[in-house]
């Protein structure tokens, strides 16, 4: 059978004039769509400007968990995209409230292990979540005889670890994936904030929180995590808990088949647009594998503007 | 249909003797057979001595790629245990010899990326293999804006690249991962020294090469490795390059049925015997996923000495 095709909505006024009118919420991906590191796209202020100005609403729905929204704001604001914290949901946010709301761990074992950058450790403190490990200097550094000896026979462990939480982390290292195998083996759950294999920077792909945090500890520990970000629909669960979505009228933008796409077409929302400015080409969707076919599609985000210029 | 049950030798001096006067040579795992870490079982050296004794040849085979056969040599005689250099196949030297005998990269583009310790670099130096990476100071960093940019538009990457090979390595970082995982990208061909989960060590277990350098490059890659390691028959066509082996008057011992195990079994070796003192336990044949079924198995190496005790 043949797979539902995109509709291509680049230089077409109408079709894109169209495509905004049936949704009253857009959810934006960032790494890929809005940005790649610290180098925004073309326009994008001025894209995002023109959405709002039509009175629809923006919400930024990213995998990244290196940043807390607190600094995902801070980046917004020095980058020119006017944003404002409420609008912003990333994975270490969803992962926090999933621990605290969801998960509540009983003390005395309700610590959380982190392999991750601040952002996830920002949010825990939010969330009144204690852990260790993250951006813990102590942490990094090499093996020593002491932690070989320590790590197997459980005196370096902290027992009132419950939990494990892998994310991208810049500083991983073996003590940290010695620790959080033990932990893992001493039956902590297993959670990732995301399973992104890549994420794009500087016009390339870099591990992501996947490749560094999930894939190894997985395959060492022969454990699935629960991960909570796209295309998970706890994400998306956090997301209406807050704003009371009307899926039907809302739209995923995004750059990935197999977290944003497939995210916003198991959600059930009314669409999904797919833009080529980060791991997604042209095509992919036809492939025997694709994860997910989007609704729409478009070359860039700026793409959007044609609808401002004529219509405005 | 019921699985072949392995016959336990421990305790049973005549099936013992039987055992023994089967094989000619026995090769051996390391890591949770003679030794875990730095801590020699009980009573192998002894044990390696009464199977000398009945004129068997010893070939140590290990997946172990930290060490060369040099540095392998000098932990055999530490520890107070004879061998011989010529006697000693690590995945390190098998990976070496796969580079510089099959793949022969041609120059200019023969460089190997490494991720890995220093057993994995003195092999490749003995075949003249060249190679970056590695044990490089230069790579034991954090990323830095220049880092990003470089690696992204591969100013930083070395055009002579042709080959990554992944083994275990205690100073993985995201500096090294990232320049593994462009070079991947640039059409490198992606070679494992062995895929092991985790590896023995204190009494406990510890991530392994697989865990720590394949696990993370296939997933961020979307490529799979060839594994030179056990169970990779490229390993006894390594071993048997040398010796001539007998398979059929050969034996693998091991604790692991997916490397080990596995490896005799799929090598057609006459037979193959599980000890107890490492990653597998009693039983862990009888699961519906077990990889493979030892023909033997005993709860530690030494209780073949049974055998000496009653015919000596």
């Amino acid at each position: 059978m043949a797979k539902p095709q995109p509709k291509y909505l680049s230089g077409d006024a109408a079709a894109i004039n169209e495509f905004l009118d049936r949704f009253d919420t857009f959810l934006f991906d960032c790494d890929g769509v809005i940005w790649s590191g610290d180098h925004v796209f073309e326009r994008v202020p001025e894209t995002l400007e023109l959405i709002r100005s039509r009175g629809k609403k923006i919400i930024f729905v990213t995998n990244n968990s290196t940043k807390s929204r607190e600094q995902y704001l801070s980046k917004f604001t020095k980058l020119g995209i006017p944003a404002t914290a409420d609008e912003i949901f990333g994975s270490a946010y969803s992962s926090a409230i999933y621990i605290s709301r969801i998960l509540r761990l009983q003390p005395p074992r309700n610590k959380v292990f982190v392999i991750g950058e601040s952002g996830i450790e920002n949010e825990l403190r939010a969330e009144g979540v204690p852990f260790i490990g993250g951006t813990d200097p102590s942490f990094l550094r090499d093996m020593t005889p002491q932690d070989w000896r320590g790590i197997a026979d459980g005196s370096l462990l902290d027992p009132d670890v419950g939990c494990v939480l892998a994310g991208l982390d810049m500083h991983v290292n073996y003590l940290k994936l010695s620790h959080a195998l033990h932990y893992l083996h001493r039956g902590a759950v297993f959670l990732a904030t995301n399973t992104d294999a890549t994420f794009p920077s500087n016009g390339s792909l870099f591990p992501g929180a996947g490749s560094i945090g999930t894939a190894p500890l997985a395959y060492m520990s022969g454990k699935t995590p629960l991960a909570l970000g796209k295309p998970s629909q706890a994400m998306l669960d956090a997301v209406e808990g807050r704003f009371r979505l009307d899926r039907a009228r809302t739209c995923m933008v995004g750059d990935r088949l197999n977290t944003d796409i497939q995210f916003g077409v198991e959600g059930g929302l009314g669409g999904t647009l797919a833009v080529l400015t980060g791991v997604c080409k042209l095509g992919d969707w036809e492939k025997e594998d694709a994860p997910a076919v989007p609704g729409f599609y478009v070359d860039k985000l700026s793409d959007l503007l044609v609808a401002g210029s004529s219509s405005g």
